[in-house]
């Protein structure tokens, strides 16, 4: 067995800490496949790294290992955890990275990193990604280990992720991610649209501007604001050849309201 | 055969989306061997992309993929292509992100991307590079389907780059790419100089600025203006331990012109 | 023997350098293991690019090749060498890129690249990353041959690094690296501490403001100023949940003393 090993730490492209990562890593398991997700989480931006995650992990050939670093907490009372979903690992902190991938995983089983041999040695205060999560993916890329990783527990982090309401003939949600076209992705699903409604929807940002619903997005005129449903089945507002973020002032917190029939 | 494949897309590097390729590929083929071009062209520069693989696919071994997402038209009716040359393939849009680097490779064939069975499903309208061109490129790189992804086509859609225009004694050509560094690659090839003379020729920035010819960057003093032919025999304009175009205000589309004898 | 090659550059990553490298080790050596350590090193920074080398490099499993290119002195006489020390290889440029790293390691060997078998051709003057260094990694990555590389030699170059100075009860350094966080690391190192006076050091920044020595960076207040020994046993500066570098003005030079007793 050799697991792929996926990447996602908002250490940057610049400094060695990325690099250590992967060196300690391949010191393990020499072999080791390792796939980059992203280092360039916001330094500390727990929400961020969280739906990066989320939107990607699926794509994962099953048994990958995600090691997550976002963590402002390292060092302190913050748990480590590795957590085991039906298809997928993820190790890093306690500290809600992992709540919404694991919850739309299914169900899940934890374990605390307790078994310190599975470590590298001496354990700083301050690089578990170093010390902790890569040497803990490593071995577990090669080997069973997950029971003995430590005792079984659970997430006690959760990532709060707004839920949308639902109203009258509609629903009324926020953008929660942002991306780097300038693209707002919401929390409105297809799934919160009656069978056949979807593509023939209001939408409307803010409190009073309309947003015309598309198929994709050169289907908007350019520079024009438009809504559609995106690869994710997830609503998403974008400006066609242009940012949504810089013209329009979109961002994570945007109220968006979708109504039908 | 394990051919590896190279991903060139303007996705950046922080959100989910190269990722998303590189997980997809991973579960059609586990043993892929995947290599970043770059993922930072920026958002939707068809021009720039095109650059970038001119500028380096021949470095990489014979039998090499290269997957190409800088595709601002997904879901229209741009049409999604596979370019066989006869040591590389291009899988992506056909909007002009690979006519250079074929025409560069002499003679190529084309399919279209008609067979779903080489797809990811369901196929989303805004994520052509996830659901068509990774897994297409994953298939590809175990087995020999080229034949079978669609009917024999052309590329129909080709980048318009300036050619230099001969003068007297002389030619004039314009900056087609900046780098990272704040050099500008011009389209004057060193194959434009009658032999021998490419190493004193005179070249004039603009309407009236000369520009010394040396041999390397070090060769100027610093924070000097200098023209040099570089490692792919273009003429590049650069500014020693500084930005040319900082500096100088090099653009693309800046002009120049080489005189000799 | 399938050693693995680690690059280290001041490419970027949205041109086509880093991905000639990777181009050119695979069509030497089609099964290389390429690890990324990073192609963000600033410009022609190679202060920059030795840090982050001595930062990581004993990460890597026995055997690692470091490619090294910041190099702006590429084509002129500064020499092309190859340094072997117990672990590991560095490839590149004899400019002070590797001389920490070589130091750091203990003894070591030197060969000049005189060996024109190991390189691309034509060599261009230009970029000696893409022509030398990559290819003479590749070619060592499956072959013993650092002897026929060229003749034995030394390093000349040697990064200047400000030593901490020893005062009465303490000593006196200075930022030496800063990082994507804004965090400072200074030229003091645990090792400079009388033992078990390390965590109870007084630590001042500049000519008067304390800093409280914490263990780990969420044992300050947010926004506080602290400072800790790092995961590589060094001082660092650090702001937590912020960056020092923007609320501190901290940046290299920096001067810091600690004393104890």
């Amino acid at each position: 067995v050799n697991r792929p090993i996926a990447l996602l730490t908002d250490f940057g492209n610049s400094d060695h800490y990325a690099a250590s990562l992967k060196g300690v890593i391949l010191s393990i398991n020499p072999a080791a496949k390792m796939i980059d997700v992203t280092h360039e989480v916001s330094p500390q931006n727990i929400r961020q790294g969280a739906f990066v995650l989320l939107n990607c992990f699926e794509m994962f050939p099953k048994g990958t290992i995600f090691v997550g670093v976002v963590d402002p907490g390292v060092g302190s009372k913050r748990r480590e955890v590795c957590v085991k979903t039906r298809d997928y690992f993820f190790v890093g902190p306690d500290n809600g990275l992992f709540s919404a991938a694991a919850h739309k995983a299914g169900t899940y089983e934890v374990r605390q990193l307790d078994n310190q041999r599975y470590f590298r040695h001496p354990i700083s205060a301050t690089f578990h990604g170093r010390d902790m999560f890569s040497p803990v993916a490593a071995h577990l890329s090669t080997q069973d280990i997950f029971k003995s990783l430590g005792k079984a527990s659970n997430l006690r982090v959760h990532l709060h992720i707004p839920t949308p309401r639902m109203i009258r003939n509609g629903v009324k949600g926020q953008v929660v991610y942002m991306d780097r076209f300038g693209n707002g992705m919401t929390n409105v699903c297809i799934g919160h649209m009656p069978q056949g409604k979807g593509r023939r929807a209001k939408v409307v940002l803010g409190s009073a501007k309309p947003v015309p619903l598309k198929r994709t997005f050169s289907d908007g005129r350019p520079q024009e604001l438009i809504a559609l449903f995106n690869s994710n089945g997830t609503l998403e507002l974008a400006v066609r050849d242009g940012s949504a973020a810089r013209r329009h002032r979109l961002k994570v917190g945007s109220q968006v309201s979708v109504r039908w029939g």
